[in-house]
């Protein structure tokens, strides 16, 4: 066993901190309000801060023109402001173009979006490859704008400039890597993807301080467009990704969902499965589909790396999603730790997996004379599954899988029947905690 | 898209119309019957008609002797004709032989056969490999019959002919065949089978009108010896089937029923399970048993061809089987062209299915700037799937299979792709419809 | 068809006095009560006797030392006997060390075993391998022992000797064997295992006089120490060993139960699936775990034989389990006789298996000249399932799975088509009866 990957009780707190501290940012694909981002996070995990020019060419895309934004507002005939930018950056369509000048209600009414089912929500809209602008609000407010001319005045720039993400690496013993990626690129929405943000500041900070089997690199980037640029500028990197994770919408009240990677079967499938039907919560597990967040460009055909995702209420099946109504009281402390400590509890699983061989192949040996026999319970019989099945051709996950006990279980057992020489290492498992510093790389160990 | 392969409205009148006018003739696995329908198919489609000789040994059979009947009555001691040949073809034993004398009731009551559950209708009763002869009536008129010495004629003759058959072949850009195939043997019996000659004419009648990929071959034989027949003497040919679909029983109102080939998850079984559950109908999927029609023999081990069986309630399944209440009446032109347009379907889903290659493997394509990005919907979904799986392993059935989407739904978005320069073809699929004539044939394509 | 297998109406009530017989003996891992086991079961099949001298090696265990005991009691203060062996050698913990002395009640207590849940009935201890004694008793005489000083008396020996085991090889046409276990150290227990060592019993009886493809091969051993010393001295044999069932508890009346061999679909599992299935009884169906009787051993990775494991209901999961309760009122003869019937039909599929390859590959042959076509029914339908599938990759078992059809009926049938010429051996089936004496061992013949 590496080390615990158990989450401190009261994290949820302070993971609900941070999030409320991100939240009056105005974030795009772009700019400073996602600087602004990476350097707050940088305050808790040693992020690098990466700029990539606009204009770069990655694979079919290119680095779009970088958006700025600093004020916005709509005022009526009598020079009350109807629409203001400073009380919800929502109010205004992300990578809208400067404006300043009068409108007719009609005009207007061509540049406004409002959610008539929920007439109290204002939506939340972009308009990243259309030069364009316009306004989001309430239904309710709409409905009360009056004829006449508007004041029309949004205060934003559109330029040449750069791409900003944040990059985290965590070397471990072994140079394959697991890859944890979100997007921040969401502004003033808690859930998609604030949580996500926060989870893996929080999952950083708690790693770095573990001893730990594989490499992990965390990406906080803009989504599609940062995953694509990320891809194009890290073919080496992404090549040595074993396992991935993209966490996203992790704070909400609904069920965790795992989502497949586009391999079905990869080693993180099956682990996160396991960790969820042992994890005494409610859960999902859902196929691969190429629709969603960034899988959709770890797991495009030319990588098809093994990256799964985890949520918890898939995007677009809450009601609140991509409004404003995605707040600071959407999301609950207790929901973001549950999520969290299932992502470590995966990460356990993986770090802790290994084959091993039984130094009895044939036949059981007497574990009454070790000590080992006990009244029958599940610890015998996890001994028994491990000592059965660890021929050489079986994981742990695999015993886990075929004897339908926890992978903790299975792991104690193995850690019982190792120490007691019943068990030989076979390489592939965690190495013992007290071994040379993790930062000492050796080469990549594929499978 | 090759083409359109759509039925068109109301052609289910036109197969009930040519079910009428076969109905009255009197079919058996050989004779002037068969030839007179294979005429009156040539009007529709051009067949050629083979005749193969009496005593042709084909694998462990032998083709038989002819058979024809001009006449054949029972008249009873008043002279009045109590069963009569005129009036219903059912009414002799098929390959009854000649007979001409005087039976008391019971000696001519060994010759006849009724059903007593079902005491109006007339079954349908066959001698082929047993030289013998006899009547079948309703257990009404059988009950009717007094005492007394009847006089028996059938002037029928059992001599050295031939075994006849209907052949079409509809040469594609390709050589490998989809094979057709029906039995045409049975008489008066509109379900098994005029309903599958009627739809395998019009069917060669579309399929003649349209680009191809694949040759087509279309055989209205006599069950079981004309399958075995047609095997034994065109082994070059069946070498080349690539699909089949045995046809028979698609005109009751029962929900349509695909047969699987004994291989089970050939294409052609893979496809037609797709189209059935895509087609917003009843229906049932079965596995493939060696019981049943004409693909017992396709899909004998020695042969074990990829041809499934397309029906609709199983022949044993409704009580009308054969017997004289499989008439005109039990079938109905929308079930018959209800049938038609679903094996149109799987014929479209296999001249269109093929294996794409995404000219963007790594990461998504920006379809944005192509005008392909719309409100997301089944389209785009469509397009997604499309591009994550063409990673050249894929063909477009493995992405239905995958995606639950209809197949129409995935070639319409793989064509909008390869319009756009996102998608290349990979040869197997059709090629475009302005192409060289289809009638120049290419060597074989093998999967 | 080697023989017939069929258990012979009766034999119930004949294994179930043989357990009556064998009922009261004290028996242990090792000593007189299993050599007494052993020289009655003699009487029956000619079992070879085997000792291995104590403090021999196998694995990693050592032979105990032998044990033997030839009375014991408790008597109180009045000199009255309140628990005595002779009454029933549950009493005494099974390998007590011998003692003769007085103890106060609460020292006697430490040494006192009961079961409140059931107040009436005795339990079922030992101490094999940690030196001690003690006595087994029911709660009711328990709660009426009064305070006092009790004579305690055991006079047993544990002392170098040996341990025994019963071992028959009944030699097939071919080498490679059939493996029967029953473990036959429990002393007055009737379920488990009296109802193992008497099925066991009367099915080598029962097979000695049938000739056979397979070698069988019958153990009566004591629990896990016998199975690993079997093992262990006998590596060649279990090299040999094709399939192997483990019988023990088959006198309740519980369903009958399969627990598969680790390999999982070895034909052995596959075999008692398909017999079970179609046996018309209760039956269940489990997958291996590494917890149960002797098939803990022979499935052990460095052997992994497709042992497989026959019960009704599992131990632990009836309450008579390990108590006085199992008595010869807990089994019926009824239930003896089912089970040793279906183990029987799970060795004549064995026998009878085989690969036959069909002399009509391409189409079916024409049954009705050889009189073998009748109107249609299950016997017309497994023929024509044998013929499909019998091109030389299937055997009839995977006919049976294919087909859903018993096994029976698929040999009746692949029989009928061999004698018309229809089918030919290859070689892995049975051979006929009136063949050279089954004694003559060819080489062994692999899969």
């Amino acid at each position: 066993m590496c080390s615990d990957f158990r989450v401190t009780e009261g994290t949820g707190s302070e993971m609900h901190a941070l999030i409320s501290e991100l939240y009056p940012i105005c974030r795009s694909i772009t700019g400073n309000g996602f600087r602004r981002t990476m350097e707050i996070i940088r305050k808790h995990i040693p992020i690098e801060i990466c700029e990539v020019p606009t204009g770069t060419r990655v694979f079919d895309w290119v680095v779009p023109k970088e958006w700025n934004i600093r004020d916005a507002y709509v005022k009526n005939s009598k020079g009350e402001k109807v629409i203001d930018f400073q009380k919800s950056n929502l109010h205004v369509v992300n990578y809208s173009t400067p404006v300043n000048g009068g409108f007719s209600l009609s005009e207007l009414k061509n540049h406004l979006f409002t959610i008539p089912e929920h007439p109290g929500w204002v939506p939340y809209r972009t308009s990243y490859y259309k030069e364009d602008w316009g306004f989001c609000l309430s239904h309710d407010e709409y409905s009360k704008l009056e004829d006449g001319v508007y004041e029309v005045f949004i205060d934003s720039t559109l330029e040449d400039g750069h791409l900003t993400y944040g990059e985290l690496c965590l070397p471990g013993e072994r140079s394959d890597e697991v890859l944890l990626s979100c997007h921040a690129c969401h502004p003033s929405l808690c859930n998609d993807n604030l949580s996500g943000v926060s989870l893996l500041t929080f999952a950083a900070g708690a790693i770095a301080s573990l001893p730990r089997k594989y490499t992990y690199r965390f990406l906080f980037i803009p989504g599609t467009i940062g995953a694509i640029t990320w891809l194009c500028l890290n073919g080496e990197k992404a090549s040595k990704v074993r396992h991935g994770i993209v966490v996203t919408g992790v704070g909400d009240a609904g069920p965790l969902t795992y989502k497949k990677s586009r391999r079905g079967a990869a080693e993180i499938d099956r682990t996160a499965v396991q960790v969820l039907k042992d994890s005494c919560r409610d859960y999902k597990i859902v196929d691969f589909s190429p629709y969603g967040y960034d899988e959709r460009q770890y797991c495009s055909p030319g990588f098809n790396l093994p990256v799964g995702r985890l949520s918890r209420t898939p995007y677009g099946e809450y009601p609140e999603y991509h409004t404003s109504a995605d707040n600071l009281e959407f999301i609950r402390a207790q929901d973001l730790e549950g999520s969290f400590s299932v992502l470590m509890e995966i990460l356990f699983a993986l770090e802790n997996n290994g084959t091993y061989l039984s130094t009895n192949l044939k036949c059981e040996p007497n574990l009454g004379k070790r000590g080992l026999y006990s009244s029958f319970g599940p610890e015998q019989l996890a001994m028994l599954w491990v000592m059965n099945l660890s021929d050489g051709q079986n994981d742990l996950l695999d015993i886990v899988e075929r004897s339908g006990m926890g992978f903790r279980d299975v792991l104690r057992a193995a850690n019982l029947l190792a120490e007691n020489g019943l068990l030989e290492n076979r390489a592939s498992a965690c190495s013992p905690i007290n071994q040379s510093s993790p930062q000492a790389q050796g080469p990549t160990e594929g499978k």
